[in-house]
């Protein structure tokens, strides 16, 4: 039986992930680009919308001429012509002249504001009375005001939100380049898992892992490669684990949960070639059996064998990983958001470690409240209870009931 | 010109929506339905795990041998066999006795405890002193600990999360039942649009709303089925419509801007058999000129042609539309995260309407600070630049600098 021997901060690990790089680059027409990182700046190649626009259903108009309009003192201004909707008018606004145009359409030449049609009165078929003043620009959009030519609108790195993806369509761009999504291969060890299509025996349990981290991973668009269960060698284990190195970007082995098992994956990640030990143990709670090699760009990963355990260190460190293989800009993109709670009971910590406490959030007397749900990190149904997970951090002892915390959503 | 005749409040639309009932119920196996809506309660058919548990590496035995045990008086107890993972031990623990036993190992028959192996000592093969108590029950899971035969562990209308198909795992399912997702067609008329592959002309501009709404839809697990752009003549925007009604529980026609464009949406939605106007306007700035009509359990919606009101429209009544069509038991789950925010400057809004403003978040002082973007509905780079959305009440005349608002993220 070996003793950790390369404990890690949840810092120092994150560090060793820093030059992570992103993976290739792949075109994806923008109906499907939701929620995918750009790999490169969007330039506009011409101004939004191009022309000048109304804003609203009204007349156009040269808006000095509507200086001192008031209802007891209309202006009447003759109707030259009527804007039609995606055409360029085809005569222009004089002094003392107008012409109706609707939400949308672009201004005749000679007008620089547009009166909403409530303002105006129909006097006759060719003569309306302005009864309020409008400013130049007043209604209108400027053939730039929405996106500049050669203006950057979009940034490398940027995950792609509904706006987003109309300001490409607005810019006439169909498909874009984006980072390609990580693959992560998925395997569970342990002599008493069996598959969830069996009947456990006394001593045995179904394989859980496999679905939550499965489950995690495709929250982040990361697909999920399910491999199984590997049998209880050493070598069925090497099969099944070199099978992931070639088609995936990160092998996540949900491992079992005893030392035994843990020296096994050990001794599994230290058997390849160009394998660096990231870390053998994590000072975090719960979650510390956790094995961490690198191999190139790709990660090797021994999860602890706990369900819980295994979801918090997915937390803490695989959003952070997959941000930087999607190539990510702002990495907080794929941590979830947080809310501030009240803290509902004392809470006791060991020094020198993170600990992550499961909570249920209940609103009392108009106040979000944090109940810590204490139970053991092997039963997947206290994180099912679980509206969020809130962290005490290494150099805290403790939380005291009435203290407000910060609770990261589930 | 018809004017807006059945003006609603969001509260007004918001109940006649209410109605509207779940999708049909479809079979997803549990590694493709994170996400998705249960359509049944899931009651456990056995305990989990099944059998006692320890859940460190350690010595299992009868705790009250180990009462009094310290470091300068340990407890000597003889190991009378040692459990294999995965399998049901085939010897007991009588009192003075004990047995090595690995992290989710079954305890022996007669062993109420484990005591972890920091503190035994290997005296000589068959025994192992203890130097430290343990309570009856300590470090042991019971067989329905995680999950009780018979218990509700999963209520219809959950949307499921990595951990409850972490459970459903543990239970044996392989498929669960769910509500269908929804389906909509997404159209956009208007003389001036144009289809993205086209250069649009002076006057004319590219088709935005297809592309932002269909996000929206995406992002919400709706899948959206774009039908293009519709002619300019009722007959052409007709047929595209009754194609949508075929396909579609949701109809969103991303209108023409103009008054025009609207009348011609309300005729089309009234020329339908059984069509039901819930309103003609909303109270809602930007998104006033919205249209909304049922047939049974479909909803046809005149969305602004304004990209940005259209997606406000989207955020205040379709995510909450699409959540009843899912039968999510809380619509909260389709609506986005909240912060609170220090407003950075005083904001008027006009009575009897809701106000919906852009904002941007930045960090100032340690405080999370909101700046508003005055741009025109018209501008899709203005939802570009925003981090998210709040409200200004119907009843409130505005807000002032220094205010904590709420803010709805993107």
């Amino acid at each position: 039986m070996r003793s950790f021997f390369k404990v890690k901060t949840a810092h120092e690990v994150l560090e060793s992930l820093k030059d992570t790089h992103p993976l290739g680059v792949e075109p994806v027409n923008i109906t499907s680009a939701l929620n995918r990182v750009l790999a490169r700046d969007i330039v506009s190649s011409e101004d939004i919308p191009g022309f000048q626009r109304s804003t609203v259903d009204g007349y156009a108009l040269d808006a000095r001429d509507t200086f001192g309009a008031t209802e007891g003192l209309p202006t009447p201004l003759a109707i030259v012509g009527e804007v039609k909707m995606g055409q360029v008018p085809d005569f222009g606004v004089k002094r003392g002249e107008c012409a109706p145009v609707s939400t949308g359409g672009m201004l005749p030449q000679g007008a620089d504001a547009v009166v909403m049609v409530e303002y105006a009165q129909d006097i006759e078929e060719t003569v309306v009375e302005i009864t309020r003043p409008v400013s130049p620009l007043e209604n209108v959009i400027l053939a730039d005001d929405d996106v500049k030519e050669g203006q950057i609108i979009l940034h490398k790195g940027t995950l792609l939100r509904a706006q987003d993806l109309g300001v490409l369509a607005g810019l006439g761009i169909e498909a874009v380049e984006v980072f390609r999504r990580p693959r992560a291969a998925i395997i569970s060890t342990g002599e008493e898992i069996v598959d969830i299509t069996e009947k456990p025996e006394p001593g045995q349990v179904r394989d859980i892992n496999s679905y939550t981290v499965g489950g995690l991973c495709t929250g982040l668009g990361v697909k999920p490669i399910y491999l199984g269960i590997a049998g209880d060698s050493f070598e069925d284990l090497k099969v099944l684990f070199e099978k992931g190195l070639s088609q995936a970007d990160v092998i996540l082995l949900s491992g079992g949960s005893s030392v035994g098992a843990k020296d096994m994956t050990l001794d599994l990640f230290l058997s390849f070639a160009d394998v660096e030990l990231v870390a053998h143990g994590v000072s975090i709670s719960p979650g510390k059996p956790t094995i961490i090699a690198r191999k190139g760009n790709q990660t090797l990963w021994g999860l602890p064998g706990h369900p819980v355990s295994a979801m918090i260190i997915f937390d803490v460190f695989l959003r952070y990983l997959f941000a930087r293989l999607s190539g990510l800009a702002d990495p907080a993109g794929y941590y979830r958001h947080t809310v501030e709670a009240e803290l509902d009971r004392n809470i006791e910590s060991a020094g020198g470690r993170e600990d992550y406490i499961r909570v249920k959030l209940v609103t009392e007397d108009g106040k979000l409240v944090a109940k810590p749900i204490l139970g053991k990190s092997g039963l997947i149904s206290t994180m099912v209870e679980a509206d969020g997970i809130m962290k005490i951090d290494m150099n805290t002892e403790g939380l005291y009931r009435g203290d407000t915390v910060r609770v990261r959503l589930f």
